[in-house]
C-alpha cells in the first residue's frame, strides 16, 4: 500500500491526536470556539485539551492557557476558532512551536476574493515550509466518533444524536459534510469520521479518504466534492479501499455548465469535463452517486448487503400495483425481472391462496392480511430460487390488521439465510422504521430500491473488473514527447497518421508526395483508386477549403486534381503544402477515435460514430487508460455505433475486435505520450466486416507549446 | 361540456347517494361490512343508511333491514360486501329493484381466471340491462370526503387522519389509491373523493374522472392506470378538465415490458404502447408522472402555485452545496438557471455579506446563523427581477440559531406577493413541516423540487397548446377506407405513394410501367437519371432482393436493369410484378415518417431519422393528430435528426417546415383513414435545403384485413 506523499505523519495525528489546543477557547458550548470543547468532553475525548483564552483561568471546566506559547509541549493538533489577523498569527505560531496539524475554522480567505486568496497562500507556504498540515481555512472541522476528537464546531451533532459506526464522510463543503451525516444518523446508520475540508489550502478531501482508510473499523468512505484539483491522492485512496474491499462512493457536483458555475462561485472549483471525471471515477472502481441523497441510499445498501451474484431481482409484494411499479422501476435501471423456475413457482402455488401471482413479481395480495403468516412461508422458497441475485421485498400496505413486526423478524432472518442483498420498500415511515430497526436497507418507492440495487452491482462490476493499473495522472508518468522539435500546434494529417502508425495503430496505405510525378508514382504503386489530400499544419480542416479528392484512378485525373488543390493552396498563401496520396478503402460504417490530455485527471479516450455528425450526434464514450478490449467493447455496447457494429438489416456483423484494439492501441500511446499532447482526433476509421480490420483513414494531433507548463515532460 | 355516454345519472348519484344499503353489514367497524358504516357515521354521511343483516335489528346503532327488499325504497346506492355468490344475488337483486349503482368489494371474479371473468361478465351484461352501474367487483370502493358518503373499507382512513380538500384519487388499484392518498395527507393535503374501481367490469377510472370534475370544489384529479381499455372517457375528461383548469395527472404504471407483463398478472391489463401512451396523454393535455410518489410531488406544486411563465428558476441558499446540486439538477430537468439583473445583483450586494454570493444561484451563506432577517430582506429583491418564473428556497441546513419558523413566515408571504411557483428543499422533516404549514410546496431534494418545477412547465405548455380537437379514438371519426377492394396485406410502393400523394404529401416523381419500353419513355419524359424499382405487394422489402437499381440515365443501362430485375422477380415466382421508374433525386438529409393505428389509442405518426437503419437508431417521436407543423418542429428538437436539419458543419439548414407539413398532412390523413388502415411507412423522406422541399422517396401502406374487427370501418 503505498504511503500518502507527503506530512502522512501529520494527518495520522490530526484524526487521532493525543493532545488538541483550542485558539479561541469559549466557555459558552454554543460558541464556534466552545463547541469543540463541549463535544470532545461529551464523547469522551482521551487526549488532553488545551484551551487558550488569556481571559480564563478556566473554560467548560478545563484548565485554559494564556497563549500556545505558555503550553508545556507542542500539541499534536490546533483549532483556530479566532478571527482574522489573530488566526494567521495563531497559525504561525504552530508552525513555530512544531505543532503537527492546524485546522482553521476561521474564515476571511481564499473565499473572499484575491487578497483572502493571498493571505491564505502566504500563511499556508509558512506552514508547510515548518512541516505543519493545515486543514482549512474556512472549514468546519473534523470529527472522530472513535476517539472522541471532535474538532468540529457542527451543529448537526446537537440536532441528530451520533452513534460511532463504520462510515467515513469527507466533504469540501461543511454544510454537506453535516447533511451526509444527518442523512445517515436518519437512517440509524453509525458513523464515525464527519470531515470537512473547507478552502482546502493544504489538506484535500482525497489525502483525508487516505488516512481514514488507515482506520481498521472504517466499513465504507462517502466523498462530497465540487472539484478535483488533483487526480493522484483520489487513486491512491481508490487503490486503499480496493485493498481493503472497502467501498468508495462520491458525489462529484458541478456536473452540468450552470453546476460548474455556482461551484466556481461556491469554492473557487475548477471545473473539470464531467464526462472525464465519469471515466476516471470508473476506471479506480470509484462509484459515483449523482447528489448526496443517492449517495447516502447506496451506502445504506453497500453496508447491509453482499454485493450480487448478478442483475436479476425477486419482487415480492403484498401489492399488485406495486409489482407493476418495481417492474418498470428494474426495467428503467437496467435491472432483470427474471422468471422463477417452475419448481418455485408450484412452492408458492401450494402456499399462496388462488388468485395470488406465482411468477416474478410475487404478488401475494391483501391475503397477507388474513393470513400474516404469509410472508415468512414465501420468503424461504423464493430464496432458494436461483434466478435470484437480489430481492426487494415490498410492503406499501401495512396498517391496522398488519403484524409489520413478524414481517420484519421474518425479513431479517430471510436476508441473514439468503446471503444476497436484501431490499425493503414501505411507503410509510412508521412502517420503514419497523424494518430498518432489523437492520434491513429500506426505501421510500420502488423506483430508489432498484436504483439501489443497480449500484451495488455496478460496484461488483467494478471490482471485479481486477485491480486498476497504476494511477493514470499525468505525474505517475514515463513521457515522451509526441513531436520533438515542434513548438505547438497541429501536426499535418502525414505528421499525425505517422505518429499513429508508430504508436501501433492501423492507418490507412498512404504516401506523402511533394509534387504530381511522386503522387502519379504513389497511385501507380498501391494499384487501386486513392484520395488525394493537400496536407498543411497551418489547414488542420481541409476538407472545408476542397482540398480533398476522392476515387482518382487514373493519371491525368490525379494530375487535375493536384494541380486544383495547388491553385487553392496558393490562394489561401499556403506555401508548406505537400500531397497525401491514400489507397481507397471500403468499410460497413465511420466510427471515430479521440484522445485528450485532462489537465488534472490526465489522458482519456473517445470512441464513437464516426463521419462528417461526430459532434453533432454525440454517440460517444469516455474511456480513461490503460484499458483492454473488452472494457472498449462494453462501452460500445452503450452506443448506437455498436448497435450497428453488431450487423443490423441484412449488414454482417462489423470488425468490433479490430475497433477495440485500435482504441487500446491509442491508450497505450497517451499514456507515454505526455502532457506535450493536447488532443489526436481520428476519424473516421473505417470498420470493416468482422475479419477485415480497423483503419484510420484521416488523423489531426494537436500538441502543446513548449512554452506551457507541462508537467512530466520529456522534451 | 360533453356528457358521460351511459349512465351519467348513476354515476352523479354514486359519489352523492342520498341513500346507501350495506348488503353484508356488520357491527364490527374493523370488518370490511362494518368499515363504510363506522367511515359515514363519523364523516358526517347526511342520507340515509340501510344496514342489510337478517340477524340483527340494528349495526353499529343503525337499524338493520333483512334483506334489499325489505327496505322501503330503492337506494341509491348498494355497497355488496358478501362472498360468492351471494355477491351475484345480491346484484342481480340491486337490478330488479331499480337501485341506480352498486359497489361490488367482493372478490372471486375475473381476477380469479376464466371462471371467475364469466360469472362476472353475466352478472355485469344482466346490471347493464337493468340500468344498474356497477363499481369493481373486487373493489376497495368509492369515498366522498365532501358529503361523508364512505362507501370503502380502506384501511389508510384510520392509519392518516381524513381531511376534505381539493383532489380527487381515482386508481384502478386498491392499493395505490390508498397509497396515493396517505401520501397526499402525509404532505397536509386535503383529499376529496378518493375511489377505486377494482375488476372494472363496468365503471372505469376515467368516468370516474368525469364524474368528479363535476364537483365545483374538484381542484385536481390524480389517476392511477395500470392499462388504457378506451380512449373515449378518458379524452373526454381532458376536456373537462381543460375546460375547468384543473390539472388532469395521471400515472400509467406497465410502462416496460416487465411492467406491462406484471399489469397483465396483477389486473388482466392489455399492454398499452408506452409511446403511443405518451402522445395520447400529451394531445390531450394530460401531464404524466412516472410513479405515485412523483405524482404527489407534483400535484403539492400545481395545488399551491400558478402555472410559471418560463423555465428560469432563481435559486436562493444558506448552502453554496445546495446551490452547486441545484444548479446541476435543474440542468437535468431542462431549466435555466438565468443570471440576474445588474440591478439585482447590486441590491444583493447591499443586503449580504462580501463573500455572499449575488449571482443565480444566490448562497446567503452561513450568515444566514448570525441574521435569521437576511431571508426576509433578500427574497423581496429577488422577487423583483424579471429573471425569474419560478423559485427554489434551499435550506439544506437548519438547527439550533436558525429561526425557521420566521423563514417559513418570509417564504409564505413572499410566495403570495411574487404570484409565481415558489418550492422550498428542506432536507430535514422537521424543517419541511414548518414550511408546510405555512403553505409552501416542500421537497427532500434539490432534484425532486427542480423535477417538479419542471413538471409545472410542462403543465403550462400543455395548456398553452390551445383546446386539443375532438377525441382522435377511432370511434370518433369519419372513416374512408384506404384500399377499397383490397382484401388486406401490403399495397405495393405505387398505390402506397399514389394513396400518400392523395393524402396531400409530396411524393417522388414517378411513373408505373409495366415493360421496358414504357420505362424508357417515362425517364424520357423525366429528362433525368432516374431509379427502378420492381413493385409487387408480394415483396414489401423489395431493395432485399436487388430489385432497385439507382442512377440510370440512359436507354441501355434501363433495359439491362429492368430485365435483370425481371429475371429476379421469375425466380421469385412473382407475376403481378411492375415497374416504378422514380426521378432521382438529391437532398440533405434521410428522415423518416409512420403511422400506425393503436387499437386503443387510435392513430399515432412517428417522425425521426430514415435511411436503412431506421429501426436501430431509434432517432424518432410519436404524435397524436390532428397536430400541427408547431408541434412537429417542437418535436424534431429533441431528436438527433433535428438538430442535423438546422444544419451543422457547414451544412445549409434543412426545410423543416416542408418536413413539418408532410407530417401534418400524414397526420390529417390517418385521421381519416379508419381502423382499415393498419400502418404507413416512409422512408426515406427526403429533407432538402430550407425552401427545396421534402419529398417522400419510398412508402408502404399495410391494411387490414376485411375480416377483422373494425369499428368506425367504412368499407
Amino acid at each position: 500500500m503505498a504511503s500518502v506523499p507527503t506530512g502522512d505523519a501529520g494527518l495520522a495525528r490530526l484524526l487521532d491526536p493525543a493532545s488538541i489546543a483550542i485558539v479561541g477557547a469559549s466557555d459558552n458550548p454554543d460558541k464556534i470556539g466552545g463547541r469543540p470543547i463541549h463535544y470532545m468532553r461529551r464523547h469522551g475525548y482521551g487526549g488532553t485539551l488545551y484551551p487558550i483564552n488569556p481571559q480564563r483561568a478556566e473554560v467548560q471546566g478545563e484548565r485554559a492557557w494564556p497563549s500556545l506559547a505558555a503550553l508545556p509541549v507542542a500539541p499534536d493538533l490546533a483549532i483556530v476558532a479566532v478571527a482574522g489577523e489573530q488566526a494567521v498569527q495563531a497559525v504561525d505560531q504552530c508552525a513555530e512551536l512544531g505543532v503537527a496539524a492546524a485546522i482553521v475554522i476561521s474564515a476571511g480567505f481564499s473565499e473572499t476574493g484575491p487578497a483572502g486568496r493571498a493571505l491564505q497562500d502566504a500563511m499556508t507556504a509558512r506552514a508547510r515550509a515548518a512541516g505543519l498540515r493545515i486543514v482549512g481555512p474556512n472549514s468546519q472541522g473534523l470529527a472522530n466518533f472513535g476517539n472522541g476528537a471532535i474538532a468540529s464546531f457542527s451543529t448537526m451533532f446537537l440536532e441528530v444524536e451520533p452513534r460511532d459506526g463504520p462510515v467515513a464522510v469527507i466533504s469540501q463543503s461543511g454544510g454537506m459534510c453535516a447533511m451526509v451525516y444527518g442523512l445517515l444518523r436518519q437512517r440509524g446508520i453509525g458513523v464515525r469520521h464527519v470531515h470537512a475540508t473547507g478552502n482546502e489550502a493544504d489538506v484535500s478531501v482525497s489525502e483525508l479518504a487516505c488516512a481514514t482508510l488507515r482506520d481498521p473499523e472504517v466499513g465504507i468512505v462517502l466523498l462530497y466534492l465540487e472539484s478535483l484539483r488533483e487526480a493522484g491522492p483520489l487513486a491512491q485512496a481508490a487503490a486503499m479501499a480496493r485493498a481493503r474491499g472497502v467501498p468508495l462512493m462520491v458525489v462529484k457536483a458541478g456536473r452540468s455548465e450552470a453546476g460548474a458555475r455556482a461551484a466556481a462561485s461556491h469554492t473557487g472549483a475548477l471545473a473539470n469535463e464531467d464526462r472525464a471525471v465519469d471515466a476516471f471515477l470508473e476506471h479506480h472502481g470509484i462509484l459515483r452517486a449523482r447528489d448526496p441523497q443517492e449517495l447516502v441510499r447506496y451506502a445504506e445498501l453497500a453496508l447491509r448487503s453482499p454485493l450480487p451474484q448478478g442483475p436479476r431481482v425477486v419482487v415480492v409484494s403484498n401489492s399488485g400495483a406495486s409489482c407493476v411499479l418495481a417492474s418498470d422501476a428494474a426495467a428503467d435501471r437496467g435491472l432483470d425481472i427474471a422468471p422463477l423456475s417452475i419448481a418455485t413457482q408450484q412452492a408458492l402455488a401450494e402456499r399462496l391462496p388462488g388468485f395470488a401471482t406465482t411468477v416474478n413479481p410475487v404478488d401475494i395480495t391483501a391475503a397477507l392480511l388474513s393470513n400474516n403468516g404469509l410472508f415468512g412461508q414465501v420468503l424461504p422458497v423464493i430464496g432458494a430460487d436461483p434466478a435470484a441475485d437480489m430481492f426487494l421485498l415490498d410492503i406499501p400496505v401495512a396498517g391496522r390488521g398488519y403484524d409489520v413486526d413478524s414481517f420484519a423478524v421474518d425479513a431479517a432472518d430471510f436476508a441473514q439465510a439468503a446471503s444476497k442483498p436484501v431490499t425493503v420498500v414501505a411507503w410509510q415511515e412508521n412502517v420503514a422504521q419497523v424494518f430498518r430497526a432489523r437492520g434491513l436497507p429500506v426505501y421510500a418507492d420502488e423506483m430508489q430500491a432498484m436504483d439501489a440495487m443497480a449500484a451495488l452491482f455496478r460496484l461488483r462490476q467494478l471490482r471485479e473488473r481486477g485491480d486498476a493499473a497504476a494511477p493514470a495522472a499525468p505525474q505517475g508518468q514515463i513521457a515522451s514527447d509526441p513531436a520533438p522539435g515542434v513548438a505547438g500546434g497541429f501536426l499535418s494529417e502525414a505528421e499525425s497518421l505517422a505518429l499513429l502508425a508508430q504508436a501501433g495503430l492501423a492507418v490507412i496505405e498512404h504516401a506523402v508526395c511533394g509534387n504530381a510525378d511522386e503522387a502519379v508514382a504513389a497511385w501507380r504503386r498501391m494499384g487501386a483508386p486513392v484520395a488525394l489530400k493537400a496536407c498543411s499544419k497551418k489547414l488542420p480542416h481541409k476538407s472545408e477549403h476542397g482540398l480533398v479528392a476522392l476515387g482518382l484512378n487514373d493519371e491525368a485525373a490525379l494530375r487535375t486534381a493536384l494541380s486544383q488543390q495547388a491553385q487553392t493552396l496558393a490562394s489561401l498563401g499556403v506555401r508548406d503544402g505537400v500531397w497525401l496520396v491514400a489507397r481507397m478503402q471500403r468499410g460497413l460504417h465511420e466510427c471515430a477515435l479521440g484522445a485528450r490530455m485532462d489537465p488534472v485527471l490526465g489522458p482519456v479516450v473517445m470512441i464513437g460514430s464516426g463521419g462528417k455528425y461526430v459532434e453533432a450526434l454525440q454517440d460517444v464514450a469516455v474511456l480513461m487508460p490503460p484499458f483492454d478490449a473488452d472494457q472498449v467493447i462494453d462501452k460500445l455496447r452503450g452506443l448506437r455505433i455498436g448497435t450497428l457494429l453488431q450487423g443490423v438489416r441484412g449488414d454482417p456483423p462489423g470488425d468490433i475486435p479490430a475497433l477495440a484494439a485500435q482504441a487500446v492501441a491509442l491508450g497505450r500511446y497517451v499514456l507515454s505520450a505526455g502532457s506535450r499532447l493536447a488532443s489526436i482526433d481520428i476519424n473516421p476509421v473505417l470498420v470493416g466486416a468482422m475479419g477485415q480490420g480497423a483503419v484510420a483513414l484521416d488523423a489531426l494531433v494537436e500538441v502543446n507549446g513548449s512554452g506551457l507548463p507541462a508537467p512530466g515532460l520529456a522534451a
